[in-house]
């Protein structure tokens, strides 16, 4: 009997989850990680291991709880790794898994979107608003 | 004067613009493109053009309400296009943008990435969970 690849494995899941659908394990998964929370933890751990401190400094606008409950839920989901170290003051490094990985850099590649296309968006909304008011 | 290409001016934009930084702009856009409803229709229509109600099979679990909503934030960010055929009933069809092209096959990408990784995280939450109620 033939062994399957991993790559035909996934193939195979693919085709038998699907994200259209709300009863789906996967729209409740694709929910969870659509969250800019959840993208930008990621990206922020996408070159390398960070303290929690870190983590709180890098992203300015999150609060203490957010972060908190979006590494549990990152840890749970198994994309990160928390290890604490017993010193005093206890030190807490969190970082991306290889499953972690493989989303971190889409979604880093999501946010570095955001950032080079802000303008042609804005541009958008500008042409969208004045033809909607002129359409009034 | 040498003239900048597209990629040196999206490359000095993703500089500026920090997307980390609450206030600043690209913050806003990302948490408008990470939502599970603009994955969806990205996804949709990455094939192609689609009428509304094909949209709304497409994606079973999305209220009208949502789905219209989610449609016209995305015409008015340039990632879409509407398209109103005048005939009896009415025609209304959306297509993706070449702006909004860019952005989909990233969404698209995520959303594979959920339906062909969802059994490695089904485990992991399985670990996590064992190894808290053991703790406890």
């Amino acid at each position: 009997m033939a062994t399957k690849t991993a790559a035909q494995r996934r193939e195979e899941a693919r085709v038998e989850y699907d994200a259209f659908i709300r009863g789906c394990p996967t729209h409740q998964l694709l929910g969870r990680i659509s969250d800019k929370w959840v993208g930008l933890v990621l990206s922020a751990l996408s070159s390398g291991p960070m303290r929690y401190s870190d983590l709180g400094r890098k992203i300015p606008g999150v609060s203490p709880k957010m972060l908190t409950q979006t590494l549990r839920s990152l840890e749970r989901d198994g994309l990160l790794t928390r290890k604490v170290t017993p010193s005093v003051p206890v030190r807490v490094d969190y970082e991306v898994t290889p499953l972690g990985a493989s989303l971190s850099h889409m979604l880093t590649a999501v946010k570095d979107w955001a950032e080079t296309h802000i303008d042609q968006v804005h541009e958008a909304r500008k042409r969208y608003d004045a033809e909607n008011l002129r359409l009034r």
